[in-house]
């Protein structure tokens, strides 16, 4: 059995690592050679705790594995991330721990490639301006992947917060990308691709501000009562996403189904459109939006990667269990 | 973060320990102190293995964590056990793994100590004859912990394969207690107490075979489908279990409760009992039974008294994540 610390995942594990095995695990998922066990989430009574799993199998990967942690609310104050994360890697052949693999450094890294992944194959080739809703933790991975899937010339950035855009900013100066802080009527005007990242619990963004052509990625809501987007923009929209399964009871697209506006036989896997079974976007006037939920699957992907990195280049502690 | 392994889990977990804090942590449950949360067990369609996670909280104990694993039937042949299980323990304040802990010597002595735990509260105190149905590698934990709950003279066994039935031989020698080879009706005119532990898909113990007064710990069922005992049989008898919802779903009261014989609220958590909320048995001529389905708290238990000696007596190796 190997321990593959949080040190090493961020030493290994590239941005473009990630994406392709985000990539190929949608893929996997939507041919039916992958699948996502379901969820346990639960609220532990204790420390205003959210705990659980998210586990699956890759029959073509042969990665077998389980994401375990939760939300701490109270850990920032003790100097800790908020999510806290490990995964675990299983030999498909035995069922012998085979890899204990830090998660928290994956799980941001996973959550960008997806969005990533959405843009590379829904936004508009000639995409030229990114928006970002949210700027919190989270938000500079997504903004840093982003950055390399189309030729953009600036980036907006709206935050509830608006002192946490300065992170933003960095990045896209660092990137040497103009850069703006707006509010979410000029940010839907000005951008061709839009990354929803927040906690909101209402609608963000509106029908009426979102130009025809952009797409949307929509990666914050991820529990039942979550909300980003007005329910008529997501109607309007051409929907995808990783799982559909998660999209209509605890993704984005919850609200839409719930209003009667859309059903789960409106929106499209991912990885249909990544397999060529679908084609992805139509027009250059059409909207699409991924609705990112994150699957188990994602983290399995990118643990197993760093997992073999880690032992190839002879730097995973091994342990006897 | 520390790593128990499975050497040192049966170097320094006793059959007493297992016992008190199965006992314990059934307390709890009872109490509402502690509750298991959704069990995940997924055929994962490779290797014919069966995959999944048992997970609670023990709010008394501050005990968070999940078993892992699952059953590999190709195993044996790899020299291996087909039960291969982790357990992993939370730091429930913060959410950061605390230990990794060696599953599969546990899993034996907790389901032990569970059959125990009922013998001591459920079974006659005069008991002389334990009857064991079932002689497979699990029965020898069992035969060792029950012998040490009342003054057993003798110890009558049956197996599917009665080859399999002198490794029980073995331990009632050991222990200087009488031993018989017996068929199924045999062992229940004799035995006072009766563990089964099987993977039967059938009744094996029918009602009229059974003495009034007997005690019947049944270990074996934890799968919709299996089967230890005639539903007639469970049906008259005073039914316990370490937790009803398993008992009545995928424990060996699934048979009598859909054949509508009983309900679940014929049915008694084991916990009511030590913690003196219900009298236990009644009589000397009442059947006690008790449905050892399996909880994930059991594991945790076991595992955080694991950790803590183990860490105590400076012997868990430490890791950094």
């Amino acid at each position: 059995m190997i321990i593959v610390t949080e040190a090493m995942c961020e030493k290994i594990i590239s941005r473009s690592d990630a994406f392709k095995s985000v990539e190929s695990v949608f893929s996997a998922m939507a041919r039916g050679d992958a699948w996502n066990f379901p969820v346990v989430r639960e609220a532990i009574g204790y420390a205003d705790a959210l705990y659980g799993f998210k586990s699956g199998f890759d029959r073509a990967g042969l990665s077998l594995g389980v994401k375990s942690g939760g939300y701490w609310p109270g850990n920032m104050k003790k100097g800790l991330t908020n999510h806290q994360s490990t995964i675990f890697l299983f030999d498909p052949d035995t069922g012998q721990l085979k890899a204990l693999v830090g998660g928290n450094y994956l799980t941001a890294i996973r959550t960008a490639a997806s969005s990533s992944v959405s843009i590379a194959h829904l936004a508009r080739k000639d995409s030229s301006v990114l928006g970002m809703v949210g700027a919190g933790h989270q938000s500079t991975f997504q903004l840093q992947a982003a950055l390399e899937q189309r030729a953009f010339k600036k980036v907006v950035a709206w935050d509830i917060h608006m002192d946490n855009v300065s992170r933003l900013r960095d990045i896209a100066e660092k990137n040497e990308v103009e850069f703006q802080a707006v509010d979410r009527e000029q940010l839907g005007e000005q951008a061709d691709v839009i990354i929803t990242i927040t906690s909101a619990h209402e609608p963000l963004l509106m029908k009426e501000w979102i130009k025809p052509g952009t797409h949307i990625a929509c990666m914050g809501t991820d529990t039942k009562g979550k909300q980003e987007l007005d329910p008529e923009l997501v109607a309007s929209a051409s929907v995808f996403t990783d799982e559909i399964a998660q999209s209509i009871s605890i993704g984005e697209a919850q609200h839409a189904v719930a209003a009667g506006l859309i059903t789960a036989a409106d929106i499209t896997a991912i990885g249909d459109v990544i397999n060529a079974v679908h084609q992805g976007r139509s027009s250059d006037k059409e909207i699409t939006l991924f609705d990112g939920t994150g699957v188990g699957l994602q983290d399995i992907a990118v643990a197993s990667v760093a997992a073999t990195l880690a032992e190839e280049r002879g730097l995973a502690e091994k342990v006897e269990l």
